[in-house]
């Protein structure tokens, strides 16, 4: 175990610690004792049929959700749904490399095994059933890698998700999109302190996670982000004030080993596993209603790439958010986004199915 | 100086030397002796109208120009036109940190002082007027950082350049463009090897240039290229095959400080530095017939970014070329690439100006 203060109430609010019991993952290794980290807002209702299930990001927590999606005035609406947001195996906050201790002292660090978007998606309906008796959701929603964890959600359990909205991310990850990936995580590995992921401290390793971020500069936003200097509106007076102040203290607080785990998931996301590989009879199964949302100029993942797969799912529609911050646009930071998100996802949760 | 047999004739086939003298150079430093490696094409006519410029990219040489652009069946053909193809200082063939020795040997290595597009326009200029007489070009054409330094011809000397081909290169280079080469920069500097440029061996720092070679993985080819897997045209059989023996080894040859040198140049590409930062006066100077031609899968020039500087310049006209390589079509991989760029060039070379 490495004490990091980030992952901590102090940085991302309220949240329990749910352990859904021993994991079997689909490499192979095992999770003795699999804790999640869960935010919930809102009530389940009696017939149980209001809940919202929100998968995060590589790198993100609920606590963007909480802070830029989630209220009163928006679709994600606490007073009318049971919003539940679960970070992803690997985030820091649930079951992770860095904070495997007690049962899970074997599967500290190195030793932690490869974990995949389905065991992230396993363990969260065994949550959803064993802890809040959902056996149904109205609605699965997330961005990037909640994205491919809410594809995964809408083939692996057709009759459970009644609506589907991945934002930004594809259901079989592109090969463009693993070589970026790939990428960050070889700036990461090749820092001398990475110390063949046995380092001390992810201070250790703060030149890879910097050098990390800059390539998440580049294929992060898009060329017009930088071109149209839209970091002037976040208040920073220079690129490089922009860089210093903002990207490069969102990573470097972070473990490199617990990136590392979620890029790994990533790079292998594909609902194709189900299917021997067919990706259109995996899209075909999908039986929510699902609204395929990229962002127009996300260079992670195209609109092109999100609309083949987008056509391969019955019934579905093509709802392409403007955002000229690229993928991560996802942030919310733009004024006219979640406007763009909230109309779809209001749309999308008022369709009878 | 270090000794690497990849900038040899061996591998870049016939070139001369050829000094211009000492260069005083833009950001304050000197290089005592500037060597261009130069390869001609053709003879030049009496009148000595026929002559063409070539300016050479990032990591690129005349070689590539020789073997995929130059010939009797295209438009850059030598039995028409004398072709003058300059290896930019810091390619490893012209005066280059790893190569500079006797007269140089005060700039040798961590010595070497900054180089900026102008520069090496300056050192041509004086090349083509006091060793070939050349006082006009009937084109000056490049690629990349070749279409930088055409930028740039056409610019400071407008009188001197009668017809220009910028292909997939900008004049006033992006924020997002100087984002992408600091990532390169950050791969190749961050080698423990690398040794703050004091390296003995390009082979200390194989590591840092393998993980350049996948940034320009990522952003030098475009996403639809890993999809469609068009490595296969190239008789490779994994995407890891093609990096491993394809893209991995054509930058681990290389010097890292040339390749530095050259990147710093790139970053910093701006022909509105003759008009005080304003862009548009500084296009309006031109008056060579101008063929912007930006590739349209293009991550790192896209064709917006060449569109809104073509606006700019008088009479002139936007040439986009379909490539599926991306920015990497330049090395005329794809069958259907050099038709384009030979219509669009016989067309340049035809308009009587």
């Amino acid at each position: 175990m490495i004490e990091n203060p980030y992952y901590s109430h102090e940085f991302h609010g309220d949240y329990d610690l749910i352990s859904v019991g021993e994991l079997q993952l689909e490499e192979g290794g095992t999770i003795p004792d699999c804790q999640l980290a869960v935010a919930t807002f809102g009530t389940l209702n009696a017939a149980k049929d209001n809940a919202i299930l929100i998968p995060t990001w590589y790198s993100g927590t609920h606590q963007i959700w909480r802070d830029v999606y989630i209220g009163p005035d928006h679709a994600l609406n606490p007073d009318k749904y049971f919003i539940v947001c679960v970070d992803q195996i690997g985030s820091g906050l649930s079951t992770s490399p860095h904070n495997a201790g007690g049962p899970n002292e074997s599967i500290s660090m190195s030793k932690f095994p490869h974990v995949r978007i389905g065991d992230n998606v396993v363990a969260q309906e065994r949550l959803l059933r064993e802890h809040f008796g959902i056996d149904r959701l109205a609605l699965v929603v997330g961005g990037s890698m909640g994205a491919q964890q809410t594809y995964e959600w809408a083939v692996r359990f057709p009759d459970k998700v009644l609506r589907a909205a991945p934002i930004a991310g594809t259901a079989q990850n592109t090969p463009g999109d693993f070589l970026i990936a790939e990428a960050m995580r070889e700036a990461i590995q090749s820092d001398p302190g990475f110390n063949g992921v046995e380092y001390q401290s992810n201070t250790d390793v703060e030149d890879g996670l910097r050098r990390q971020a800059h390539i998440w500069a580049v294929v992060g936003f898009s060329t017009e982000f930088w071109k149209q200097e839209v970091w002037r509106a976040l208040d920073f007076d220079s690129r490089e004030a922009f860089l210093a102040g903002f990207l490069d203290p969102y990573f470097t607080a972070m473990d490199p080993n617990d990136l590392l785990t979620q890029s790994w998931a990533w790079q292998r996301g594909d609902v194709a596993r189900h299917t021997g590989g067919d990706l259109a009879a995996a899209l075909a199964r999908i039986t929510a209603k699902t609204f395929v949302m990229p962002i127009d100029e996300d260079q992670l993942f195209p609109p092109r790439d999100c609309a083949a797969e987008q056509d391969l799912i019955p019934g579905s529609q093509l709802r392409v958010i403007e955002d000229v911050l690229g993928h991560l646009g996802l942030f919310g930071v733009a004024p006219t986004y979640l406007p763009q998100i909230d109309k779809h996802l209001a749309e999308l949760l008022a369709t009878e199915v």
